[in-house]
């Protein structure tokens, strides 16, 4: 795109903490700008408005679905929303990136992914994590056999919310618990590399007093016994940190959700790091990611492909269900 | 003890690559002397006694046990001959510190130790580990509640072992497979902190062709939802790094099994490093808990007791048991 293209014009939906990062990093990158935004929340979607130097401001949905002259929608609301809020913006004729999880469930997302298809309409996952150059160069090193055939990768996302039963993160009703806001992670790292569903879900759990999961280990086993070793918690911190390894060496990331840094740890012994600077927040990646698949008439990433995002929530369905 | 006090006189059985290792950190103390040596393959007792400067040097077993004039044996054969090695050596007399596991069943563990007490010979599992300087502080600092209530335990000792099916690693006669010879140490790992055995033990493993766990993971559950991730294997690399995690922090241990440093990390964002260089090659400092039992006439290491080596034996018994 040069100057004369039309910028990709977006919406924001749910102005909250992660939406003014996501604004700050939209504004890094010169094929974007923000037009609209929507808050039932008044106020807050005048701050936003104002800080973003926003045109249109919204504090009613469906005013925003069918007035808002945005091409894309990205949506930070909380994940028990997302459906009817990325279905009403699909039928508005506007493509979506949500946040993470999509839905709470396989069928949501399903649900999500077939009208965009059948509307042809551009529908992607937040997951900001898959587009850092980082992350990039792990994928094709292992891919290229770098490391030889991976056996086993591990990944945590575990932190200490503070203990307050209030918050929505401690909320049954609300989709509360580790494993849809932290375990998406290490259970989408996992899949980057094994490219399937688990054939064996093993798992344990311990339950917060209010009855949704405030840690969870996940020990899957992949076709050809390939096996992850994942965890996520909300009761308390570990570093988040993911490997790779295989016949021929190991790959640590720290902080492998918005990760500056790879180190390829090979069988002789050698030593290799990839670092890369993080532009802006760290989503500015996927906003990139938008734009070229926007450009490119795609309705979805082949980097974070629509069966990935199934598979990825199928895969939860199943450790919830072990749960019963 | 003085110089003018007897050194604790010792004994090596079966003088390998690790016995090799603690025989050059038992000449770093001025309280111990090796003064016998035996292995069936007589050429090995000369060279080791001629590099070691061993007066006493057996090839057969019974005559060691018997016509030897050392206080203690340090017992290095591989685990399957532990049990009939112990049970000699203590029945000639003598106190005994075993290479671990000591055996390959909690059984086996329980009769050496009737046996001892009855014996009132010292015996102890040679638990490196345990001793170091920096685990020492760690225990301590845990059990001072520095980092709060603790709640999650990871541990992995993998390392890939050369492809080769004849080696006394892949043989199930011979005790082979990852858990006995590198899961006991996140193993031991776990129980330094939470003192018991788990509730619930949920494992996968990855066999080998020779039908041995080439990789285990094992999940963990102790008293008070209080949850253990371990792994091991021989067939694929982690990193050997150990954790603690807390309400208020975690530490990190890295190489756990002879630890030069632990890394406090609070939630305040405080971290704070202890480090120690580490004597001779690491089995130094069992070395000397050893002369410090025998100087008080212990019969167990208050550090390392008779209950916890089979404990950590009886969780690997239903760890097994798990694999049917």
């Amino acid at each position: 795109m040069n100057n004369l293209t039309k910028k990709v014009r977006w919406g924001i939906l749910a102005p909250g903490r992660i939406a003014q990062k996501f604004a700050h990093d939209l504004k890094l990158s010169d094929e974007s700008e923000i037009i609209s935004v929507v808050s039932r929340d008044k106020q807050r979607a005048e701050d936003f408005a104002e800080k973003h130097n926003i045109p249109e401001v919204f504090s009613n949905y469906d005013d925003f679905y069918y007035r808002s002259t945005c091409d894309v929608v990205y949506i930070a609301s909380p994940h028990v929303f997302h459906k009817e809020q990325v279905i009403a913006c699909l039928n508005a004729g506007k493509s979506v990136i949500c946040e993470k999880p999509v839905g709470i469930s396989s069928a949501e997302a399903k649900e999500m992914i077939d009208l965009a298809v059948s509307k042809k309409l551009f529908f992607m996952e937040a997951m900001w994590t898959r587009f850092f150059p980082v992350i990039e160069r792990v994928i094709d090193a292992v891919t290229n056999g770098k490391i030889g055939q991976v056996s086993m990768i591990k990944a945590d996302f575990c932190f200490r919310a503070p203990l307050d039963f209030e918050d929505r993160l401690y909320n049954p009703k609300l989709g509360g618990g580790s494993l849809l806001d932290a375990g998406i992670y290490p259970i989408t790292f996992a899949q980057f590399f094994y490219h399937s569903e688990p054939t064996i879900i093993n798992t344990e759990r311990v339950t917060t007093p209010t009855g949704v999961d405030g840690t969870g280990v996940y020990v899957l086993r992949y076709p050809g016994d390939k096996l992850a070793i994942l965890s996520s918690s909300i009761l308390t911190k570990t570093p988040y940190n993911a490997m790779i390894c295989g016949e021929e060496g190991y790959i640590v990331i720290e902080d492998f959700l918005c990760p500056p840094k790879a180190t390829f740890h090979y069988s002789d012994g050698t030593v290799e790091t990839f670092e890369n600077e993080t532009i802006g927040k760290g989503y500015f990646y996927e906003i990139k990611e938008v734009e070229r698949c926007l450009s490119l008439g795609l309705i979805e990433s082949p980097k974070r492909t629509h069966a990935s995002t199934i598979e990825v929530l199928a895969t939860m369905d199943k450790i919830q269900n072990t749960w019963g």
